[in-house]
C-alpha cells in the first residue's frame, strides 16, 4: 500500500491578531483632563462594539488587557472573519487620538486551527485501501468534503468567542527540525500519538484553562500560537511545566516570547488610563 | 568519469527590491487635510506609472501593500532591469514628502532566479560524455549556450509583471548547513530529486497560488527570498505546511521572518491614508 | 507498577516583578532643584510603604536597587500576592512623576516558587503502591493535600521580606532541551539527584548569600529567575562558579542575562538623584 | 619530527573602515536648497582627496557607495596606515555638516590580509628539518625574514588601491568551530588543501571580479571580511553559490550580513543628495 | 582517594567597569564655543585625577579611549575597590555635563581575577591525601590561607595600574557547555594542561601584550572579559588568531563582541572634542 501522506489535514476559523502596546505615560499625563476624557470616550466608543461582537454570524470580537511587565502596557486580542478584517481593524485603532499615546511593540498574525490528526488516518487510510491515488481528484474531492463536514461541526470552536476569564497567557512555537530530533520526519502515526498524550494533559486542565490554538505558517515567524485563559494564573504554570514533559514538547518544542496580561473590560479603561486596575469585573461573555 | 561541478545552473531575472515600513500615523493625522491630499496626489503621480508598469521590454514594476501586524504598515515591491535601478527607486521614493511619514524597517535586495537542476544534469553529464573538462574554455561555451537558450526560453517568467492577487506572502530562506544534514555537500542527483519532490507540491497548487523564487546570495543575508501570491490567504498556510514535510525543507529549509500584506492599489492609497481599506478591486494586470 | 508522573509538585508564593530602566539624567539635571526635590519626595511618599511592606499577611514589599552597567540605572523588585497586584504597582510607578525619567528596557515576571523532588517521589511512589491511579480523583485530592500542607509550612519561604543584603544579583534561566543533553527526559530520580547535588552547594554559600527562586513558566521568557542577595558580591561569582560544574547546570543550564545592583533605600533616592550612592545603611528588615 | 605550529602565517596591510550610514532624508529635505549646497560642496571638499588617494606611499584612499536596502543608504570605505587613521578619518567626517544626517548603522574594522598557507608549511617544514625549535629565537628570525620579503613583494595587494568598478558587495564571515566540524581542529595540510580549492574558484572569476580580503580577528566581531567589487553584481552571486559547495565554505564558514552598494564618486554626490544616481562614470582609478 | 573538587580556586583584585559611549556630535557642534570649552575644562576636572589615580593603596584608577567603529566613540575603563566604587563612578559622571552627549550602548562589569589552577590541585591533593574531607571546616581553613597568601604575593597583579600602551582590545568570552565539548565536564587535570598550553602562547606575545583577564560570573552576562594592550595592534591580531588553535579555544571558547580604541590621555579630549586624534603621548604610567 502507498505511504499515505504526512501532513495532518486542518480545519481554519477565525483570523487573529495580537498586538502588544507601550504606553506613552509621560505625555499621556501631560494632556488636561479635559482632552484624557474626552480621547477615553472616543476610545471606548470605538472599541465597545468589537468587544461585545457581532450579533450575528461569528462573533468577530476585539478584547483588551492589560499587560504585566516591559513587554507592553496594553494588548488587544483581535478575531475576525480574514485577514483583510484584522487589517481593517489595525487601521480603524490607528485613527483614534489614542493611538498617539501607543507604541507597537509586538505583533502576532495567526488563524484558529484544528489539527486533525485522527481523520487523517482514518480518511487517508480508507482512500489508499479504496485504491483512490492521493491528490487525484477524487481523493481531493473525498477530502474536501472531510474538511467541509467537520468545519460545520466544529464552528463554534472555529469561530470561538474570547473568553472571559481574568488573565490571557499568549506565546509562539514552532515544532523543532533539529538534527536529531525532527518533527516532520516523524512518521503521522509517531505524530498522532505525540499530540494524544499532549492533548490529554490539556483535558485535564479544560475546567481550569481554556486554550485556543491558532495557526500561523505563512503569516507570522512561528508556526503556532497558544492563547490560555483563566482565572487563576498559576494555572498557566502548571499546565505548561507538566506539558513540556510530554514527548510532543520535550523534544519537538521551540517556544517564543510569552505575554501576561488582565483582562481590561472597554468600560475599564478610563480608569486604567488614570492609574487603576479594577478587580476584573470581567466582560459580558 | 570525471566528478560533476556541484553548482546547479541558474538563470537570472529582474532585481527586486521588498521595503517594509511603518507609518506615522500621528504626524500625518496632525497635517491639515488640504496637506494630507497634496501629499496623496503627489504620491500617486510618482507611483502609478510604476504600478502600470513599463509599456515595452520587461515590466519593470512596483506594488504596493497593507501589511497585517507591527513588522510594518506599507509594504513595497519593486521589479527592476538592474540593482542599480532598484536604488534609483528608493532614491525616488525619499524625494517624496510621503516619506516623511515612512520609517524603513526591513528590506530584501534580490534577482528573479530559476534553478536549472535537470539541465545542469544533463549539460554537465553531456559535457563530460564528450571528455570536456569542466571550466575549460570549451565547457564554459556550452554551457553560456545552455544558459543564453533557456534565459530567452523562459523570458516571461524571469522578467514577469507583479501577479494582481490580493494577498501577498513574502519570507526569505537559507538552506541548511547543518553539522549532520548539509545541502551543500548532499550530492547534485540528491539535491535534484528532492527539487522535484518540492516542486511536485507547488505545481498541486499552480492554480491557487503564483510562486516567484528570487535569489539573493550576495545581496542579502539570506539565500532566497520567496514571493507567494494568492486571493486566499490560507492557501499560503496550507502550501507551506505540505512543503515543510517534504526532505528539502523538513531537513533542509531554514526559514526567516514572514510578512503578509493586502494589495493596495495606488489609486486607493487615498482611502488608506485615512484609515480605510477597500476590498481590493485589483491594480489592472 | 505504573510509571510515575514525570513533572515535580512544587508551591508557590509571592508573585514578583523584576523592573530594569535607564534614568534620563540629562532632562533631570535640566530641572529646577525646588521640583526635582518634590519629585523625589513625592516618591518616597509613594515607595516607602512598600518599601516597608505590609504590617499583616505576606510582605508584599518592593526594593530599590541602584544598578552598575549598561542595562539600567535604578531596579525595582516587587513582591505581592498576586499577578494582578504586580500590574498595580506598575501602574502605581507610572502615575509618578519620577516616571517620566524612567525609560524601562527589562523586566522579569515571575513567582516565588519551592521545587518538591523528594515529596513528589515519596508522595508518587506511596500512592502507586496503594494502587492509587495517577490523575484519579483520589490521586489529585491525595497531591493537593500534599501541596497545601507543604504551603502552609514552607510561607515564611514562599511569602519572603526581601533580604536587606547590600547587593543583588538577578538572571533567568532555562533547563535545556538539547538534542543530547535534555532535562526533561531525564527521570524523575535522576533528576533529583542532581537537584540535591546542585542544592549541596547553596546550602554551603548559606550564611553568605540568600537565595530566592521564581518560576516563570507561562509568565515570561525563561523557566526560572534566581534572585541572589549578599553583602560581599564576590560571594555570588564564586557560587555560581561553583555551581557551574554540577551536572544539573553544566549539561542541562541554560543562563540568561544577568543584572547586578546595589540596593538603596528609598530615603536615600534623594542623595543618588543628585548622583551620591550612601555606604547602604540598608533598609529596616 | 616534531608537529609543525597550526597557525599560518599572514601579511597585513592597509586598516580598513567600512561604515554604513542612513540618510536623514526629512531633515535634509528640509533645508533650504543654498545649505544643502553649501554642505554638498563642504562634503567634496573634505572627501575628494581622500577619494584619489596619497600621491606617494600607500594610496590611503576612500570611496563612497549608494546602498540598496534598509540597512543602510550611504557606505564609506576607508584604506588607511593604521587604526589610528582610521580612528582620524571618523573623527574628521563627524566635524562635516553632513554627519549631522548621517546615523551610523554599521561598520566594521579590519586589515588587508594575506594568508601564506603554502609558505608556512615551506618554511615551517624547513626549520623543523634542520632542527630548529618552533618560537626559539633562531625560528623567530627565520620567520621575520619570510614575513619581511614576502610582505614587500606583496606590497601592491597589502595596500590597494580600491577597485573602481561599478558595484561593491561586503560581508564578514568566521571559520565554523562546531562541535564535529571545527577548522581550528583541522590540520595545516587539510586545511591548505581546501583554500587551494577555494582559491581556485575565485581564479576562474578573477577577469570579472576583484577581491580583498582582510582580517579582523581582535579588531571585530567576525574573524575576516570580504570585500568583492564588480561592474556586473550577477558574478557575485554566481562566485559566492560556486564556492559555497566547496568544503572550506559547505562545512567550515559561518556568514555575518552582506552589504551591497554602488560606487558613487564623490563629484556625484551633489546629484545624489538631491535624489539622483548617475550611471557610475567611476573615479579614476 | 575522594574525587577532588572541580572548582579551580581564583584570586579577585580590582573591580572593573568597562562603559562605551556614542557621542552626540550634532548638539555637541551646535553649541558655542565658550560651552564647549567650558564642558571640556569640567571633564578634565572630573576625570584627570581618576586617570592619574589613587596616590596610596591600589591605583583605582580610569583611562578613556576613543573607539574605531560604529559601537561606540569613547570608551571609559573603570578600576575600583568595589562594585559599589563603580556605580558610584557611573553616577559621578552622570553629573557632568559631558555626559548630556554620550549615549552609553555598551558596557561590562568584572572583577581582575586569577585562576590558580596549579595551586588548587597541589593543595586539594595535598588534603585530599591528609584525608581531609572536601568542605569540611579544617578544608576550608587550609584554602582559605592558600588564598590569603597568594593574594597577597600576587597584590601588584591583582590591583594593577592600567597599561599605559596606546592600543586596547576588549571582548568577553565563555566557556563552551556544547552537547559534545563542554569544559564543566572536562576533568580538573585536563583543563589544567589545555590552561598552561594557552598561557604559553600568551607568554610569548609578553614583551608586546598586556593582559588583564577579568571575571563576569554573576556581574554581567559572559563569564570572562579579556583586556589587552599593546602599542601595535596587529599583536591582538596574531595573538589571538594563534590562541584560536589550542584546545582551550578551538573546542572550549565562544567570544562575544570585540571593542578596539586608542588610548586617549584625558588632557587631549578638548582636542578630540574638536575632532583631533593626537599621536598617542600616553598618560604618565
Amino acid at each position: 500500500m502507498a505511504e499515505l501522506p504526512p501532513v495532518p489535514l486542518t480545519l481554519e476559523g477565525s483570523a487573529t491578531l495580537h498586538q502588544m502596546f507601550r504606553f506613552r505615560w509621560k505625555e499621556w499625563r501631560n494632556l488636561p483632563s479635559w482632552h484624557r476624557e474626552r480621547i477615553a470616550n472616543e476610545t471606548i466608543r470605538a472599541l465597545y462594539p468589537t468587544e461585545k461582537g457581532a450579533a450575528e454570524g461569528h462573533p468577530n470580537q476585539s478584547a483588551l488587557f492589560s499587560q504585566i511587565g516591559h513587554k507592553g502596557d496594553l494588548m488587544l486580542l483581535h478575531f475576525r472573519d480574514s485577514l483583510q478584517d484584522l487589517n481593517r481593524a489595525e487601521l480603524q485603532l490607528a485613527q483614534t487620538e489614542l493611538f498617539d499615546y501607543l507604541e507597537e511593540r509586538h505583533s502576532y498574525v495567526s488563524v484558529v486551527e484544528l489539527g486533525l490528526y485522527d481523520s487523517s488516518i482514518k480518511t487517508y487510510t480508507a482512500l489508499a485501501e479504496k485504491g483512490v491515488e492521493a491528490f487525484s481528484p477524487e481523493w481531493n474531492t473525498a477530502v474536501k468534503e472531510v474538511i467541509a463536514r467537520q468545519t460545520a461541526a466544529m464552528a463554534p470552536r472555529l469561530f470561538p468567542r474570547i473568553p472571559s476569564a481574568k488573565y490571557l497567557c499568549f506565546y509562539p512555537m514552532d515544532r523543532r527540525r533539529g538534527e536529531r530530533n525532527n518533527w516532520y520526519s516523524a512518521s503521522m502515526p509517531e505524530r498522532q500519538r505525540m499530540m494524544q498524550d499532549h492533548g490529554a494533559i490539556g483535558r485535564r486542565y479544560a475546567d481550569e484553562v481554556r486554550q485556543i490554538i491558532t495557526g500561523s505558517i505563512g503569516f507570522d515567524d512561528w508556526e503556532w500560537g497558544v492563547d490560555l485563559f483563566a482565572d487563576d494564573p498559576l494555572v498557566f504554570k502548571k499546565l505548561i511545566y507538566e506539558m513540556r514533559f510530554d514527548e510532543a514538547s520535550s523534544l519537538y518544542a521551540e517556544f517564543g516570547q510569552f505575554f501576561i496580561g488582565v483582562r481590561l473590560p472597554i468600560q475599564d479603561l478610563p480608569l486604567w488610563l488614570n492609574g487603576h486596575l479594577t478587580e476584573a469585573a470581567v466582560a459580558h461573555s
